[in-house]
């Protein structure tokens, strides 16, 4: 079937709220790996997909899957093994205090089930996030995503802080972790002149949506301290940074040494699996379980729990945290070398395996360069190289690969987009 | 590992906040078809799941997902045959309005869509739900569910009206259907006089946690014609009755020949591969994706789309709609047989493989038995035959086995509740 008949299907069947990616969207039929296959047998380096993180179709988790759903798939009001041994390496994963895990199946959910401790827990109902955020797509979970809700929209138990950004933001130089943390105090402040009490700050431990922003050293530190003196959590939302790609840490958060209350995850969990889930304190599962019982349909099944057990095995065995922070430092470098040959890339940052490449049709004034984004993000996809752009004004190459690219990946990745701001004369 | 060991791991990793069925909690390692075995080779007969609604790891359902799992695994943002051939055939049981899809993960993320659908096409925001309905953990849909979510905490924008229960509520009678929708419009009188103008009207059409209550005839229809009047939409939640279950009809609503304008689904989809949905008509579809993209990042991905269709193959090829009505009429003579001997049993209802046996200590005063219900449950979990309880008073066994369930099997159940019947002596 043609594209085009393909597209017509879908927007009968589908309607038109699915949006596809790139002016030539993609029919993918296999994957394997960094690559990802089109229906004629074109191959495409994924830059893009964090889903599938220790690579596509990777045949540890794969057969994990198949094993457990032949046996069994039931829920967790049985007893079985698998959401204990999953939550038992995940909760290692973490400092002593962070021991008990609870398991969904979406980043929406699981940050539905961190507000819902956080409410309960502190008795207050105001959210602090920060002014692009994105954490999902439920009503309560929208409410704190202003990149999708109108700012307009928010509802007063909202306020937003600055994203921490220190190539666009109000804030650039070595105090800026600290100034822009100054901006939680004034959020409680509005907070408390609105009469609410405050429950949670919740951040992405790398900023995605409001550009991949890595916040300055001290910021996520001194934030957390102010909410908690307020008597309020800091929810760590690690759904994208989380399980080593950022290199140096397994989760976002251990950059800046602060221990989050709740720390909430997904998309890599499962390598595509939906499987997704928190960790907090013991106190607060227990506050939270002395007004509620929890129970998710499919959270935490034997096969869900298979498939993220599969992964962390990947992970550990084939180096991937290790292999993040090495060819992260690879790609970083090359891309170095990559702006000093083209003006338009404005600022290189990231860490690991999430890196942000801003283009700037004036380096001086840094203006958004957000129609030739869209440009090198198609042609980069015709020259088989996938990525995504990101950011308020749509400016920012996202590069977030499977965890197992390699070097040499890495270099046809660079090659390309040297060889597509050549073309396109930037 | 013993029971007792993992309840200990389990109280430390999970937390209090999960609860496990019967007092003596199963160790389940194994499914096959209606048959759960546990860790000593002990095999159970499950009246009691829907999820693996054509058998317990369906050797169907299994192959298509490790076909797809080891081929790829992404997103809807790329084009991909099997989210819009299960659309295809998903849309194509229902009349030709219905004919657009949506997926995600959960019931609750269903319903959530379902509401930000009504919402935005209504411009409304009341809610009118059954007074002891349960759709779900999310906090828009906790707010929607009286069962775990306490009346007083209920926003204005929520009212319930009575569950139609014609054995213990208010209406008995052959109008009980109508009198009963009445109360819709007694609901939207009082959001009226809140100043709030109604988005949806949201029920199961067995309304599963009030006590699988078949609505009576003339119900859903009516109800349904009052909310449209009024300008808010009729939301099916089909995530239990769906799939065939009832018997006579694939979709619990059909009983009352009525059309909604939204239809959410789940549990049973992919038979325990968290795959969930809705299917609406285009103008609504329409409404939303004018205000709103939809984007969910595990939903309607090729793997969970595969199972899906695994799943509609398994109905079909083994008439399992079929099945659910011979078996669950021959399941209904024989308790009405075991009713005779029995006065505890104070009611039998349901539809096809869809029944509710409720328990009372007197059957002229219907008091419900509650702490007998707890007692038989564990003691058929005893016996080797799993069931649940549910209601407002927990008095109500709930029996909705996999669909592939057979009436020698029906028998074993029905032989095995006489005797834990006669054992308590009742």
């Amino acid at each position: 079937m043609t594209n085009s008949s393909l597209l017509e299907r879908r927007q009968k069947l589908l309607g038109s709220a699915y949006r596809l990616f790139y002016t030539h969207p993609l029919h993918i039929v296999r994957g394997e790996g960094v690559w990802l296959y089109d229906t004629e047998g074109r191959k495409y380096l994924d830059m893009y997909n964090n889903v599938p993180h220790v690579g596509h179709c990777h045949p540890h988790v794969v057969a994990a899957i198949c094993e457990q759903a032949g046996k069994l798939n039931s829920h967790t009001r049985y007893l079985h093994e698998n959401v204990l041994d999953y939550a038992e390496r995940l909760t290692a994963k973490f400092a002593d205090e962070l021991d008990t895990a609870m398991f969904c199946c979406t980043g929406s959910e699981a940050n539905e089930l961190a507000l819902r401790i956080a409410r309960i827990a502190t008795g207050g109902e105001g959210l602090i996030v920060t002014d692009y955020a994105y954490h999902g797509n439920t009503k309560a979970i929208h409410e704190i995503s202003p990149e999708t809700c109108p700012v307009e929209d928010l509802p007063p138990y909202v306020v937003t802080v600055p994203s921490p950004d220190c190539y666009r933001g109000r804030y650039r130089d070595a105090d800026a972790g600290e100034r822009y943390a100054a901006h939680v105090q004034v959020a409680l402040d509005t907070l408390k002149e609105r009469g609410i009490r405050p429950a949670a700050f919740v951040i992405d431990t790398i900023i995605s949506s409001d550009g991949v922003i890595a916040p300055p050293p001290g910021y996520l530190k001194k934030a957390a301290g102010i909410i908690k003196a307020a008597g309020g959590l800091f929810i760590a939302d690690e759904v994208q940074p989380g399980f080593g790609r950022t290199g140096k840490h397994f989760w976002g958060f251990e950059a800046d040494g602060v221990l989050p209350d709740v720390v909430t995850m997904g998309k890599p969990m499962g390598n595509g699996h939906p499987i997704a889930g928190i960790v907090t304190r013991a106190d607060l599962a227990r506050a939270f379980s002395n007004t509620d019982g929890y129970f998710n349909t499919f959270g935490g099944n034997p096969v869900s729990c298979a498939a993220a057990l599969a992964v962390l095995d990947v992970i550990e065995n084939e180096n991937l945290q290790q292999n993040a922070l090495k060819v992260g430092q690879y790609i970083a470098a090359g891309l170095q070398l990559l702006a000093d040959r083209h003006e338009v890339i404005g600022d290189i940052r990231g860490n690991g395996l999430f890196i942000a490449v801003e283009l700037v049709a004036n380096s001086g004034e840094r203006t958004p360069a957000t129609k030739l984004t869209a440009r090198v993000v198609n042609d980069l996809r015709d020259r088989g190289v996938l990525t995504g752009s990101i950011g308020r004004d749509d400016n920012i190459l996202k590069l977030r690969p499977p965890m197992v690219l390699q070097s040499s990946e890495a270099d046809l990745m660079l090659e390309t987009l040297g060889e597509s701001l050549q073309a396109l004369a930037v």
